[in-house]
């Protein structure tokens, strides 16, 4: 494909995918199809020949589009939002053509740049202490995932932990030998993702109980902490959750930030979904604390439109996570020396040592919206889980079982939770909307999540009377 | 944004990259930009108020641009490529516009199965042994980056080990009792990703030294294996490297995999850049010895002209992975049940949780270019680097440092390291052509790499008459 087939068939695709979004209601949200159902469409191997561009092209129809679950579909409730907007599309094009990889500041400085400039314009909007914005020892970085952040999180952390221990410990001669009594923390209902970071960072976590509001308080990470101390054990690390993936639920960060200030313990903060809604003065409140935090982390790309991948991270003290990651070679000193003081070389800030320019969706996004459009985004979509939550509480076979704070409402009827499992299965079945589950604790509930741009109030009565009516069947069922 | 928008705007975005692309020799390839210079150019808030396409649009020039490492340019030889196509940029619009997340089958089928069948027909391409395909317990998953799969190989392997050494020693009580004696080996010219990856996976990591053709051999590596079994240790794990990042050196696979697998030591093999070239049979000996691997990885983001992020990683046995990161939670429990016979869930094959809809550009890429015009590709740097390679012998004042085997030359002036350190610096102020350093032991030499789609032979001849120029300033410099 040369420049010329490109104009016409970039220009193509550009059309086939607003046509995508624009009727995206007319597709089942949820496919039919069977596990193994691709390879049966297309040859096993690659073609020797280059093919014609309009075999390709009808191909997606014919293979792709049957496989798809339809994250941008108004009767999508399932998981949290995958963002997706034009204006990141637009700018992904010219990073995709760019396609420079930041790894030092001279391998393409604007890449670093800008990405330093939007965390910043990020952080103002969330209102972050000084600290975590560039100029001094903090900043932000692009990472890929909030699970990504947590591992980075934890690994500054354990760094911090062992150096600490060693300075206050002049005798102890080995680092795992301090590395192996880390232990780190976490609520029972945070993300899988903070385990699996204590899994592959090779330190314990422990998950803490939480109370009636599902939060993490003070008082049970204190009892903790204690019992670790007592026992030989280094506290290092909590990763507080503020909106979980099972409930929208918030950890208590007031309490937990002071605790662990005087305790020498790295507190992280999870937003990823709810961060976006920081933006918004009247959710703020829910951020405080955030003072207490080494490292921050939110996904833009789950609810402030910028398409995946943007995990937004600050950090209040990069030097313990540089000092952590730094490895370094001799291509990597070359372009201009003396630089580190002035500019990031982002490769130290994340686990991979190569990067996209992903800094040019943020500014894209950031202004061809503008804040007030974002802020309306997340507030129409607060709005109507509100409705939603509305008519479950108005049906009195339902109950709400986590208190709606943002986009999400977990839901279930009364009584065992065997019906609501068949209520979901039947649900997804049906294929009309599509919703996931989740568990608090040992309740069995179902999650319905405010996901795409264009979901409306008329989505929400149509999604509850699709709910309403399956629930009746079940119910119907098991009287007989 | 709407749609409407979007077309015009999507389609100004297309045409705009296709100019930049087709002139991209018209600018400088390396900018003049001094560190802190982009945040001079934009406001230090984000807009309030969403701004016009027009506003946005002629910042790229602006305040973009000028930053830019021109990564395509014809005159760029520095690192290794990042690739860049047309078929590319298509494929990522249309992952864009779909916004799944691939973390389990029911997420998007058509995420995992696509990848699944991709996987499959790279590993026929390459040849691999039929354990790493797909249907039986191997596979392969597409990562971030060569890094990421090093850190991954590394981390089932720990996996492995522990699990293997607690099968034959019941008595220890603890994990880390035994992950603290793990021992890795790498060769003393492997990417600093595979140091780093020993340093966050919490393995000590032994550089090896190499032979004289910089390659790590199977002597060297028996003999340390034993070294380390004698103090107590457990050697787990051996990243060999087919083209290093400093010299482009193949580690000797057909040594070092058999005395892997009767140690028990798991072999990574890591190919970012050399591992495209296999799909040429005049190549693919440099892979033989693939079939003691436990795990292979290579980037079609370098040099199969796939965008970044596109890391091709295949495991033999995929269940060490799975074990060593499966978390799982409710709400990825839905969907369809008892699918994991027949599909992988991705999302115990990586670090992150969250997965872009990325083997929709490789598809493009295989179906639109077919195999021909990719070894095509191939085949056109690798001979034009011989060229350069040619131009270098020729002038008495400079040697070849190392074999050129694939797209790679590493050559010096004659003599002490200093002169060549200057030669490098005026070469990257000059401007005209950029490059960076290697340092192959204690000699220090420039990297000149084939990298962009465009350079053709004058583009050889031009970039070697200025670095003949400019030593010639050098040589006459020191004379005065």
């Amino acid at each position: 494909m040369d420049g010329a087939e490109f104009r016409r068939r970039g220009k193509e695709m550009i059309g086939y995918v607003a046509d995508y979004l624009e009727n995206i209601q007319e597709r089942r949200v949820f496919p039919t199809v069977e596990p193994g159902y691709l390879h049966q469409l297309i040859p096993d191997h690659a073609p020797q020949e280059g093919e014609k561009w309009e075999d390709l092209f009808k191909d997606i129809e014919r293979v792709i589009m049957p496989g798809v679950t339809h994250w941008n579909h108004p009767q999508f409730h399932a998981y949290f939002p995958s963002a997706t907007s034009y204006p990141a599309i637009c700018a992904d094009i010219l990073s995709d053509a760019i396609g420079c990889l930041g790894f030092t500041w001279a391998s393409s400085p604007a890449c670093t740049e800008l990405e330093v400039v939007m965390m910043d314009w990020l952080a103002k909007l969330l209102s972050l202490p000084e600290q975590f914005l560039s100029g001094g020892k903090g900043g932000g970085v692009i990472q890929g995932s909030a699970g990504e952040a947590t591992l980075v999180a934890l690994l500054a952390a354990r760094h911090k932990a062992v150096h600490d221990y060693r300075q206050t410990h002049p005798g102890v001669k080995d680092d795992e030998d301090v590395a192996v009594k880390l232990v780190a923390y976490c609520s029972d209902n945070a993300h899988v993702s903070a385990e699996r970071a204590g899994l592959l960072g090779h330190v314990k976590i422990v998950k803490l109980p939480t109370d009636d509001n599902n939060s993490l308080r003070g008082d049970i990470l204190q009892e903790a902490i204690n019992k670790d101390k007592a026992m030989g054990h280094i506290p290092c690390f909590v990763c507080a959750t503020l909106g979980t993936t099972n409930c929208c639920a918030f950890d208590n960060i007031k309490e937990l930030g002071p605790i662990c200030e005087k305790e020498g313990v790295w507190m992280h903060i999870d937003a990823a979904y709810a961060g976006s809604a920081f933006i918004c003065p009247e959710y703020r409140y829910l951020l405080d604390g955030v003072e207490h935090a080494m490292s921050f982390d939110f996904n833009p790309h789950k609810w402030l439109l910028v398409n995946f991948d943007c995990s937004a991270m600050w950090l209040k003290d990069s030097s313990y996570l540089i000092d952590a990651f730094n490895v370094d070679a001799e291509f990597l000193k070359t372009g201009r020396n003396g630089i580190k003081k002035t500019m990031p070389d982002f490769r130290h800030w994340q686990l991979s040592f190569s990067r996209r320019f992903r800094s040019l969706k943020l500014w894209f996004v950031l202004r061809l919206y503008g804040v007030r459009a974002l802020q309306e985004n997340i507030r129409k979509h607060i709005a109507l889980a509100r409705e939603f939550e509305g008519l479950v509480v108005k049906d009195g076979r339902f109950e709400i079982v986590a208190e709606v704070i943002m986009g999400l409402v977990c839901f279930r009827m009364k009584g065992p939770n065997e019906p609501n499992k068949k209520l979901l299965e039947l649900i997804i079945k049906d294929g009309r909307i599509h919703l996931v589950a989740s568990k608090i604790r040992a309740t069995y509930c179902i999650r319905f999540c405010v996901v795409a741009n264009q979901t409306d109030s008329n989505d929400i009565k149509y999604a509850w009377s699709v709910i309403a009516e399956l629930a009746t069947r079940i119910i119907n069922e098991n009287r007989q």
